[in-house]
């Protein structure tokens, strides 16, 4: 979508690097009009194209994929690739359509760079998740790599849209991670209950003056089902959407490794 | 979809052609589960499959791909690719969910196989015309090639489903091409009145013993809009299904180059 902060320049460089001297990096820099909502915001969505090109070219990208809506879209288009399970809950429920625009644009980008290895960030968790989802039903030819989320010196995981905030709200901001980290602290203490983290994790963003929380969940990291207990061999992630502001922000954390 | 007919046989040798000396010819062989409602022929579909063999073996087939339902779909299988305009009437119109069925199994073939180019028989035109939309809305990278209905000697269309007739719906089934025919000559005679052409087609079909009429129609050769009038640039075709005896036969023929 644009907008590149350090948290794509890791995404490059990981893809540079999993290229090695052989390979081709194809960035694609699109901001897709039918994941938005029509009360969102794609009109005000930021497009610094000249600084993002300047920072694919430090990153060794071979080539940038920039196209128009129109080039990607015909005025008829009728056509939708749409996942039903993992996109019905979490971002999916407040944002009904944005998931079936993703996976339709990226099937798109898929079928016109026909890479072998995608990587996405973990920020988007719900979003890598049913994209590894439609590669294993659509038998897609192509290795997704997860690459984890960076973020700022206090917490707050890179956005573009952490541009919107103001210095107030981004103050806050820090507070979502912290309500994330502090929940697997509780875990890492042996608290088992699903229920009982939840309650903490939404006390916790509640506290943060201002704040909508939109959701906060524990699940399965892979199904994206609720869980009710750590079990051996469950991944949990602990996933949130939070309104700073007017600004919709998302995170989320691993559980995994904390089953007792 | 398996029990090859000299229909198949012609798509193979097309598709032989186009590939010359160098390029490989695949064919798919996979009684497809989501392309049929829940009180439609699946379990007694034909599945002649060392037969079907034979025939690719014959024809020069390079690979036959032939996987089981579980190779092809996870129990949570959660993706579909959905084409919503020209899927929506006629065949569409009785069989909800098939051309779902139809276009998530052709992209999953396809990117399973990676052809350059594929071949279908224009007998199934909305489904033609569907897979069209689909490669040109999805970006997908392959060429689709039509290739003309193969008849009896007395016109009727072949298709698998022909093995359903009895001798007496058999003789009663070639009075379906027999209307697309008439339609055609009345065009040609200087009709230019659809309603006018549909209702002699109707007339037609409705005078065969026993025939109940799913669909006739004059429609737009690519959009599969219904037409009014023929016009200069008119690229007409008319589409029938018909009931006969239980056995639900398609057929179509093309009214271009019939204006005026």
């Amino acid at each position: 979508m644009g907008a590149l902060h350090k948290g794509h320049s890791a995404l490059i460089r990981r893809a540079r690097r999993l290229a090695g001297s052989k390979g081709s990096v194809v960035v694609s820099i699109f901001v897709n009009p039918t994941q938005f909502g029509p009360r969102e915001d794609l009109s005000k969505y930021p497009r610094p194209f000249s600084q993002d090109r300047k920072i694919c070219h430090r990153e060794g990208v071979d080539l940038l994929f920039h196209p128009t809506p129109s080039e990607m879209y015909a005025a008829d288009a009728s056509v939708v690739v749409n996942e039903s399970i993992l996109s019905a809950g979490l971002c999916g429920a407040s944002r009904p359509g944005h998931f079936a625009g993703v996976c339709t644009v990226v099937t798109m980008l898929f079928q016109i760079v026909r890479p072998t290895i995608a990587v996405f960030g973990e920020k988007d968790w719900q979003q890598l998740a049913v994209i590894r989802r439609m590669v294993r039903d659509l038998k897609m030819p192509v290795k997704i790599i997860a690459h984890p989320t960076v973020r700022e010196a206090d917490g707050l995981a890179l956005s573009s849209r952490n541009h919107y905030l103001t210095p107030e709200t981004r103050a806050l901001a820090s507070r979502i991670h912290a309500a994330l980290i502090a929940t697997v602290m509780e875990a890492e203490a042996g608290e088992i209950s699903m229920a009982g983290l939840r309650r903490g994790l939404l006390k916790d963003l509640a506290a943060i003056p201002g704040a909508v929380v939109d959701y906060a969940a524990i699940v399965d990291a892979e199904t994206l089902e609720p869980l009710k207990k750590f079990g051996r061999a469950v991944k949990a992630r602990a996933l949130v959407a939070v309104k700073l502001g007017g600004v919709r922000l998302i995170d989320n954390v691993t559980l995994s490794g904390v089953s007792k």
